[in-house]
């Protein structure tokens, strides 16, 4: 039986909803701050990062639970950003998915400490994973670092920062969001074919699709910004423009973003049909990152 | 041959500092998180828990060079938990050894992201050290996470800030110090004794050991605030009776305090006679512990 992605996103994003707040509640420490991380984590969105994993392990055919501590561990990656980033002296925005973020509920200082504490623990929770081998967990924390630390989304980041209110050439705009945006998403893909135990060849397309899939997904997001409706993608429409924000349709165009999607996304496609796996799920997904609204 | 500890202590504070930034030079990312991360990484301190990693090697008779990253990886963690409570929000320190602290010179949206890579950069290290054992490596990580976490730093700087001003008991203070600086301490002790291949029950004992001197060193902490010269401290005299801080000498009267430092410093040495190593640079850091100027 084949899934549809909607029903496999939909019962994933449950699955992993239920077990996030877990892996919080179970820690020893003061329940302020397993509060505060536990608000962060069980405050929605796709869950695409965990999906892909799961979506990884599906293709392959190999038993989905053995990825869930991958997946809760970049979700745990995730949401650390996204508060980090919204403290005042970052992007200080007041709300995230329609709620408060987190330093306007629990205060700045407890916010950075959550986004430590969420960052840390996500190491623990891979670390910990008894049922796969010890070098397979150590591979997905060399990758999750390297993914989430100064050569990846920390590092995007920081040249976000400092690109802002700049005209960006193009070469520095695909800098930032390949390691702020594309190299999480990559994770999780390589999460899920490390532990299917792809093998090298396997994994150095995977790698290449999901930074195709990955800027596909920044451009989109970019896309949004001008043509998507508020109520869906959860902030203003047109705020790029306001904030003079170097973007894909900025450079070249909405007609030349759009197109710049639609490569990526053949890219990605044709990468797929290159690898002996069930891909339906992973084509699909290809098709909704292109087209999603929200 | 034996080594004084005052030898011992400055030639691995040497060697400690000169590889610390090429573990940050050597990655890629934006030059400029790189210098702020570096920056603070290089700004000195007595470097005693990187010390303590390569005194428990040496303590079992085995090369010290093995314990290098799991030593580096302790004061990246220990590096960036100083960053962050240094922020405005947090005890918006404007100095830490004399010098600007790195959100004074680096602005506070670098501090932020510096601490947050060097966070993440400390589990890579130990992740890809490749002359031990994948079981060792991840013994270390889980040992770190628990010991920088909400289990252990983390939460003792929760519980550090819900209990400014307050008149403490000393269950509570002692909660905060056995979180907050205890347990990273700790964790040199038991990385180092991992690493050696000590047998359970030599690291239960190291544990217990490591308690013990974790303690000792925050009660020295609180007596140097009353009887220290600022000079050798860093910091003005008498502040934490300025801003009314539960200590142990606030609690026990300085006597009092000082005779708790003592029982814990011998509760430490009868442990470590009763584990079969040299222990002579172990007993002389008690002394030290107990007996230090800053």
């Amino acid at each position: 039986m084949t899934l549809s992605l909607e029903n496999f996103l939909s019962s994933r994003k449950e699955l992993i909803e239920g077990k996030l707040p877990l892996y919080v509640s179970g820690l020893k420490g003061p329940a302020s701050i397993k509060e505060a991380m536990i608000y962060s984590l069980s405050a929605g969105g796709k869950r695409i990062r965990p999906a892909l994993v799961l979506a990884v392990l599906n293709a392959f055919g190999k038993r989905e639970e053995i990825g869930i501590p991958a997946a809760c561990a970049v979700e745990m990656i995730h949401t650390y950003s996204l508060i980090h980033d919204d403290l005042p002296s970052m992007d200080d925005d007041d709300l995230r998915r329609g709620k408060p973020t987190n330093h306007k509920v629990y205060g700045e200082a407890l916010a950075i400490l959550s986004g430590d504490g969420l960052l840390t623990h996500s190491f623990g929770l891979i670390a910990d994973q008894q049922d796969i081998s010890a070098e397979k967990r150590l591979a997905l924390i060399s990758e999750l670092v390297k993914a989430s630390g100064i050569e990846g989304m920390v590092g995007g980041q920081v040249a976000d920062m400092q690109g802002e209110a700049k005209n960006l050439p193009l070469s520095e705009l695909e800098y930032i969001h390949e390691h702020k945006t594309a190299k999480l998403l990559a994770f999780s893909i390589i999460a899920g074919a490390i532990l299917a135990e792809a093998s090298n060849d396997e994994i150095a397309k995977l790698r290449e699709f999901a930074y195709h899939i990955g800027i596909a997904f920044q451009i989109q997001d970019d896309i949004l910004d001008i043509e998507g409706q508020q109520s869906k993608i959860g902030k203003p429409v047109g705020s790029d423009e306001t904030n003079k924000k170097t973007t894909y349709p900025s450079l070249l165009t909405l007609p030349g973003a759009k197109q710049k999607l639609e490569d990526h996304i053949s890219h990605a496609k044709a990468i797929l049909a290159n690898i002996n796996i069930q891909s339906g799920l992973l084509e699909e997904l290809c098709d909704l990152i292109a087209s999603r609204d929200h």
